[in-house]
C-alpha cells in the first residue's frame, strides 16, 4: 500500500488546462499541489516555469500516489475519450477506499455514469466534473460542475471552492450538482446553450451589418452598449472586441479575413441528441449546431452560391430602431434558448435520477464559464420564486421581458425572410414560442395521418381511451384499448 | 443437419406486418411460403383464415427451417429489439452457409452492422431489411430497401420483386442498397423526410385555416387540387382524406376532436441524431421532430397558453392568393427536406463504405412508402443527370422551382411570424436555403469568438494556415499550424 503524503490534491495531465488548474490550486492558500503527466518533460516545464507554485512533482504513477494526503484526491485533466479510461485505471489501482478521482475532461455523460458504476464497488469515489471558462477560466477562476457521490464532496467541495470563479454577490461558482454523471450533463447542456448564444449573436451582427451597412468597429459599439443592459454578459463583451480587431496584414476588419467556417468540437451535438432520446425540443440549439455544419460545406456553399434570391441592396429605413427590434429579438430568443436547455436539464434529472437545483446551476453559471451573464440571476431567482417552474420563459420576469420584445421580434423573423437574411435560430426560438403558446396545434392532423397510414391511434379531446378510425373499412371509430371510465 | 424442404421463403413473427407480407408473398407466382410464430395460435389463425395462400406452418423452429428449401431465406418481422437478436439466434444455430436471414423489422442501423458482423464468420447471409409502407403496403407492395451482401441479392431480389410496389413506369420498388446496415439506414432516412414532409404539412393546414378562416373540409378540397399538381403524393392524398372526416359522435370534423399531441416512434429523432454524428444539416426533420415532442408537452402548454402573442382574430385579405403561396412554400420547404434527407445518405454512404445510388433510392420510392410522390422522378432524373450532384436544391429542375417559389415563401415565413402561426419547418427550411446560398455567414464571427475564448484557431480567407489572435496579449496574430505553402 503506498505511504501518504503531503499534497491536498493531485492534477493528472499538464496540458493548457491541466497546468492552468494546478497553478491555480497552488495559489490559493491551503492548498499543496502534486502534478505529474506522462511525459516528464511537460512536468519539468510547469515546475521550472512557476516555482512560486510550489509543485509537488512526480514522474511516475506510485510516486504521484505517494505525494497525496489521505483521502487522496486526484484531478484527471486529459483529453476526453480512452486515455482517460487508460489514467483511471492507473489510479484505481493504487488508490484505497475513500479516495477520490475526478474527471475534469469533457466526457460524455454516458461514459461517466459507466465509469462511476465500474469504479463503485472499489470504495473509490469517481467524479466526473464539468469545467467551463476555457484557459484563462482554468487559471483565474471557472465554473465547476462535479458530480459524483455526495460524499465525495465533503472533501472535495472546500477545495474547489477556493479555486472556482466567484459570482459578484461573493458566491463561489461551484455546487454539487448530482450523483455519477450529472455534473458532465449539466457541462454539455451549458456548451449547447453556449452554441444557441452564440449563433444568436452572429445572426443580430449579421443582420445589423446588412440591414444599416455599419463597418464591424461600428457594431462593436452597437454591442458595447448592449453590454451595459439586459443583455450583459461575456459572450456580447467578446463579440465587441472580436469586431473591434483589424487585421495587421492588410487593415481590414478581423471577421472579414476569417473564413466563414465554423468549427465545432461535438457537445453541442451531444446536447441535441440527448434532447431528442429526452424528449425535449432543443430546437435554438440543434439550429446553432446545423447553422455550423452548414457553414463549413464549402462545395455545396459554392454550388448554391447563385441559388435565387432577393436582388438589390437592403438597408433598413432607421437603423436606430431597427437595431433596437435586433436587441429585443436577441434577448426573446436568448430566453427560449435557456428555457430549452433548462427543460433538458429537468429531462436529464428525471430520467438519470439525478436531484439537480435549477437555482444553484443558474447561479454557478454566473462567473468563470463562457455564458455568464447578469441574466443568470433572473434565472436562479425565477427558479428560487418557483421550484417546480414548468419552464423558463412562463415566470412572470421572462413573460414580461418576451412581451415587451415580441413585437420586435417577429418584426426582425419577417424582415429576415424576406430580404434573405439567415436567421435559423431566431426563427426557430420564435416558432417555438409561438408553438408552446398555441391554443392548438396541427399535430392533431398528424395524428389523423399516423392513424390513417399506420393505425397508431389517436386521442380525443371529449374522452378518455385510445381510438382509430378504419380508414380502409367503413370509416367508424373504434376504441382500441379500454379507457379508464 | 435439417433437412431441406418446399418453401422458398419463410417469415418469422406473424403480427400485422409479418402476416400481410406472408400473405403478400404467398399471392405471387413460384413463391411457397413457411411460416412460425413463438405462440402457435396466430400461426394457426392465419393459416385458417387464408386457406388460398397455401402456408407450410411450423410449430417451432426445427419443423420451420426444415421446411425451407437450400438455399433457405427467411424474412424476421419481430418488433426491433432484443427480440431480434433471440430470433436471429435461433435460426442461426439451424441455419447453413449460403443461407439468408432478412431482419425486415425497423431496426437501428447500427444494431443491423452489429449483427452482419457477428453472422458473416458462419457463412450466412444477414440481410437488414427496410420496409415501407404499412400494413397496407405490406400486403399489397412495400418499397424494400435491403441492405446485405450483394451476393445475398441474389436469391433474394427475384423473391422480393415479386412482391414489391410497382411504380408508374412498371418497376419494382426494391434495390440492393449496400452492404451490412445500408437499407436500415436508408429507411430511417426515409422516415426522417417523412416526419418533415408531415409537419410541413401540418403548417400549411395551420396556415390556411387560421389565414382564411376555411373548414376543415373546405381544406380537404384545397389538398386534392394539390394533389394534382407537382405536389402529388400519398401524404398529401390522405391529408385530404382525414380533413374530410367527420366525427360521428359529435358532428365536426375529426382533426377538431383529435387531441392535438403527436406521438412518434423513434425513427425521426434516429436520423437528426446520426445527422449530428454525421455532420450533415437536417434541419427540417429536426424541427419535425421538435414539434411532435413540443406537442406532447401538456403541461408546459397549460401554463404558457397565456403567453403574450398577436390578438385579435387574424384573415388574410386575399384567400386564393394566399393558398397559393402556402403551396409553394410547401413545394420549396418540401424540397429542402428531401435535400437535406439525401445529403445524410450521401454522407452515411461515405462513413460507412456504401455504394449507394441516389437515383435508384429516389426510384423505390415512387410508389408502396408513405413518402410516395411524382416529386420523386424529379429526384431520379437529377441523380440521372449528374450521380455526383452536390446538393439536390442545386439541380435545375429544383433550383428553376425554388426561384418560382421564393417570394411566396418568403411572403408565408413573414407572414406566419407576424400572425404568431407556430411554423418552425417552413421558416428552419427558408432559413437553411438562405444560409446555403449566402456569400458570407457570420460564421466567422463565431470562429473569432471561439480563437477569443478558447484559442480554438481560425482560418484566413487569403492565405492558407492556422491562425490565432495573442487576444490576451498583444493582439497580435500567430500562425499555429504550418500552412502548405
Amino acid at each position: 500500500m503506498p505511504e501518504s503524503g503531503t499534497a491536498n490534491i493531485g492534477v493528472v495531465g499538464l496540458a493548457v488546462m491541466g497546468s492552468n488548474l494546478a497553478r491555480n490550486l497552488a495559489s490559493r492558500e491551503g492548498n499543496t499541489v502534486a502534478v505529474f503527466n506522462r511525459s516528464p518533460e511537460r512536468t519539468q516545464t510547469l515546475v521550472t516555469e512557476h516555482p512560486e507554485a510550489g509543485f509537488v512533482a512526480s514522474e511516475g504513477y506510485d510516486e504521484f500516489v505517494a505525494s497525496l494526503a489521505k483521502p487522496r484526491t486526484a484531478i484527471i485533466m486529459v483529453q476526453a475519450g480512452t486515455g482517460t479510461d487508460a489514467v483511471i485505471s492507473d489510479l484505481v489501482q493504487r488508490f484505497e477506499p475513500g479516495d477520490i478521482i475526478v474527471d475534469g475532461g469533457n466526457a460524455n455523460f454516458h461514459d461517466t455514469i459507466r465509469r462511476e458504476a465500474d469504479i463503485k464497488p472499489t470504495g473509490i469515489h469517481f467524479v466526473g466534473m464539468g469545467v467551463s471558462g476555457g484557459e484563462e477560466g482554468a487559471l483565474n477562476g471557472p465554473s465547476l460542475m462535479p458530480g459524483g457521490a455526495a460524499e465525495s464532496y465533503e472533501t472535495l467541495g472546500p477545495i474547489l471552492q477556493t479555486i472556482a470563479a466567484v459570482a459578484p454577490d461573493g458566491e463561489p461558482c461551484v455546487t454539487h450538482v448530482g450523483t455519477d454523471g450529472a455534473g458532465h450533463f449539466v457541462k454539455m447542456v451549458h456548451n449547447g446553450i453556449e452554441y444557441a448564444d452564440m449563433q444568436l449573436i452572429a445572426e443580430a451582427y449579421d443582420l445589423i451589418r446588412q440591414g444599416t451597412g455599419r463597418s464591424p468597429a461600428e457594431i462593436a459599439d452597437v454591442f458595447a452598449e448592449w453590454n451595459t443592459g439586459e443583455l450583459e454578459s461575456y459572450l456580447i463583451e467578446i463579440t465587441a472586441e472580436v469586431l473591434r480587431q483589424t487585421d495587421a496584414a492588410t487593415g481590414r476588419p478581423l471577421v472579414d479575413v476569417i473564413l466563414d467556417e465554423a468549427g465545432a468540437k461535438g457537445t453541442g451535438a451531444w446536447t441535441v441528441q440527448n434532447a431528442l432520446d429526452l424528449g425535449v425540443p432543443t430546437s435554438g440549439i440543434a439550429e446553432a449546431v446545423f447553422a455550423r455544419s452548414l457553414s463549413s460545406k464549402r462545395g455545396q456553399r459554392e454550388a448554391a452560391a447563385d441559388l435565387p434570391g432577393p436582388s438589390g441592396e437592403w438597408k433598413v429605413d432607421d437603423a436606430d430602431a431597427f437595431i433596437e427590434d435586433v436587441r429585443r429579438a436577441l434577448y426573446a430568443s436568448k430566453i427560449i434558448a435557456y428555457s430549452q436547455g433548462f427543460d433538458e436539464i429537468v429531462a436529464g434529472a428525471e430520467q438519470f435520477g439525478w436531484d439537480i437545483h435549477k437555482g444553484d446551476i443558474a447561479k454557478i453559471w454566473r462567473a468563470g464559464c463562457i455564458i455568464r451573464a447578469r441574466f443568470l440571476n433572473r434565472i436562479a431567482d425565477a427558479y428560487a420564486e418557483d421550484p417546480s417552474l414548468v419552464a423558463l420563459v412562463v415566470a412572470p420576469y421572462f413573460r414580461d421581458a418576451v412581451a415587451g420584445a415580441q413585437e420586435s421580434w417577429r418584426r426582425i423573423a419577417a424582415i429576415a425572410a424576406q430580404a434573405g437574411i439567415p436567421t435559423p435560430a431566431f426563427a426557430s426560438s420564435l416558432a417555438y414560442y409561438d408553438g408552446l403558446r398555441a391554443e392548438r396545434l396541427p399535430a392533431a392532423l398528424i395524428q389523423g395521418q399516423r392513424d390513417y397510414f399506420g393505425a397508431h391511434t389517436y386521442q380525443r379531446v371529449d374522452q378518455p381511451g385510445v381510438f382509430h378510425t378504419l380508414w380502409s373499412g367503413d370509416r367508424s371509430e373504434i376504441e382500441t384499448t379500454p379507457s379508464s371510465h
